[in-house]
């Protein structure tokens, strides 16, 4: 399925190199965490304007800071209607600031004075592999998806490419720099999932969001995932600063965390040696299908090429349990990939049974040899036993 | 993505050979119509023991066409309850059977005496394409993922083969033999779009299901949707005869309608000639994700496939307004296949300014020549006006 991500490249800003890919479904700056988290809000209107709206149907800045100054930290918030999310309609946002919990159709309600977007869904068929689980690929479907409704129902999203009013005018563009997904337990046809995200400020180039998967009935934890992206200039293809009323825009959304919800993995990735490659997919092209609105490769779609470098005979028995990636450059419909992968934890492809754990390492390369990205995949012996009950409901 | 069905195959039944494709989300039986909707009940139990459920969790098929008769036809019909649909299990039906209508987190409900199954579905990010309006692979996603919510719904899917509980028991599968889809207009990302979807008698041989897609809030059509179905051994893949015992456990979910939603197309789809073809795609493989439960290719995956081998500057500017398939033969992991398409309307494929409407005929086959799927789309100048303003929300 198309998507709105996608689109990893590589620019330079003030002669430095970044590594991202662009998404929509993020909202993240390269910004100056303190001097973000601790500004003074300027300009401040009287407690009656705060719950007006100006002309674009937005409350400014500084008008949300107040709110949440002034709001206790327990009360639940609901900035928008339901017409807002359902139609996709930057209409103005309700005036019911206390705790209505507004279920749209997509299921999307905030919390915590509206820094943490909660969303059920329920995992359809369409959605599941051969184990009657959700696949991997309709799990990131719905990071990059929840991550777009927490813009529209707060309405900080304003265009259809994922930026703010501001990045709007600026020409930029959300990307995606490095993803970590870990999946304890993929949640099964007709489960339904609670998903929780939030976005925070990540060191000094860039911002993160995190999110949370569990169980909707017991609260067990299914899967975590953290993302860091940075900005981009849709024409130029180069990172970008972020100016003060993009900083402004976004203050108001940006959790008070100190790091993700996942440590990152110490271990750097290793550009993957060619020739010790135990696994190599060639002549990968993407299909009209797998570009974004940018026309760029869609996130999922390098995901997808990964995987099928991994060996089937693993699959049958394995389950992915983390991902980690680090883009590095974009690719487009005329570009030509390979996917290499080799195993780094200890033993051979083709003997795994002794093995709980296996890890790999991942490149995708275009055929010149350029690296598109880097990544590395952890596998789990799967628990047959509860494989059997899935089958039958 | 994924997903349960699929698997066209070719087998015989009495001699005859007969064309179709394995399909976990539909519940037709070769059966003799008139016998069937004409069949007196026997052994019905008293009304107090209709409201009473089975050891297994299902009403039995005579019990449910008494109540079929008992009930109005305009009261509206809840036969299950959420958890049911929910969690997937097989647990016991609701014992409201009045108009208590149960939207579920899928938001399914049924209605017209249990008959039809309604569901509202939200387009997500990760259903749309460059024009952020739904796919065609999306929409036939939810033609798959309603009929099996139907299934789950009224307790007649009992096994994770989208199989009744005789058919599991005789090892019988369903397979798609056709399926017309005619789009009038593509819903957007975030639109509710209310899908109703029933079964009905058609023909000797097999049965129909049919949808409808329409706008929720004006009611206009967007889609509309027509496959037949006939059923399969799962280890011999021979087409079966239906006994006794499906008929009755099918007959209280069956339709009495006379034709499907959408009139046939008369005009024969004639086999390909391969050397007469515009355009051609050559060493198709399926990945491992792209097999269904029974590790055949899913049906979306062949679609993709025919639409790989449509020009993309016909793609720019015009939608897909309909597709017709008739399955021919499975293929599985190891396939290689062509994909290879003619314009059958007037004009070159060069030169598609002048039409408002633009047809192909398609051939999907093995690299040996054998046959696997015949189609026919037919593509419709997009309005552009319309384009531009769903950039914008």
């Amino acid at each position: 399925m198309s998507n709105l991500t996608g689109t990893p490249t590589r620019s330079s800003v003030g002669g430095r190199r970044a590594d991202y890919s662009t998404a929509a479904g993020g909202f993240p700056v390269r910004l100056h965490v303190q001097s973000l988290l601790r500004k003074t809000p300027s300009s401040l209107k009287s407690p009656e304007k705060i719950m007006k709206h100006d002309e674009m149907g937005i409350v400014s800045a500084p008008e949300r800071k107040l709110v949440k100054q002034l709001r206790a930290s327990n009360t639940r918030f609901s900035a928008a209607d339901s017409t807002l999310a359902v139609n996709g309609k930057n209409k103005k946002l309700t005036d019911d600031w206390e705790s209505k919990k507004l279920d749209l159709v997509a299921g999307g309600r905030l919390l915590q004075d509206g820094l943490v977007y909660r969303q059920n869904i329920s995992v359809r068929s369409f959605e599941i592999g051969g184990d009657r689980k959700m696949s991997f690929g309709a799990l990131l479907n719905h990071l990059q998806d929840t991550a777009l409704n927490q813009g529209i129902i707060t309405g900080l999203l304003v265009d259809g490419f994922g930026s703010t009013r501001e990045m709007s005018r600026n020409n930029l563009i959300w990307v995606v720099s490095t993803l970590h997904v870990v999946v304890d337990r993929y949640p099964t046809w007709t489960e339904v999932v609670e998903v929780d995200t939030w976005m925070y400020a990540s060191g000094k180039n860039g911002l993160g969001r995190d999110w949370i998967f569990r169980d909707s009935k017991t609260g067990e934890t299914l899967a975590n995932a953290t993302s860091v992206y940075v900005m981009m200039n849709r024409e130029t293809r180069k990172l970008s600063k972020i100016a003060k009323e993009m900083r402004d825009e976004l203050e108001p959304y940006v959790m008070d965390c100190e790091r993700p919800i996942i440590n990152k993995d110490g271990r750097k990735i290793q550009k993957l040696d060619v020739s010790a490659a135990d696994q190599r997919c060639t002549g990968l092209s993407p299909g009209w299908k797998d570009m974004d609105i940018n026309q760029h490769v869609s996130n999922v779609k390098y995901i997808d090429w990964i995987l099928e470098s991994v060996p089937h005979s693993l699959m049958e028995r394995y389950d992915l349990n983390a991902m980690t990636l680090e883009y590095k450059k974009e690719c487009d419909m005329d570009s030509v990939l390979q996917s290499l992968s080799k195993r780094v934890s200890e033993g051979s492809t083709d003997s795994f049974s002794a093995s709980k754990v296996v890890e790999f390492d991942h490149l995708l390369r275009l055929e010149n040899g350029r690296e598109i990205l880097r990544g590395r995949t952890v596998w789990k012996l799967r628990d047959t036993n509860n494989r059997v009950n899935s089958y039958i409901y």
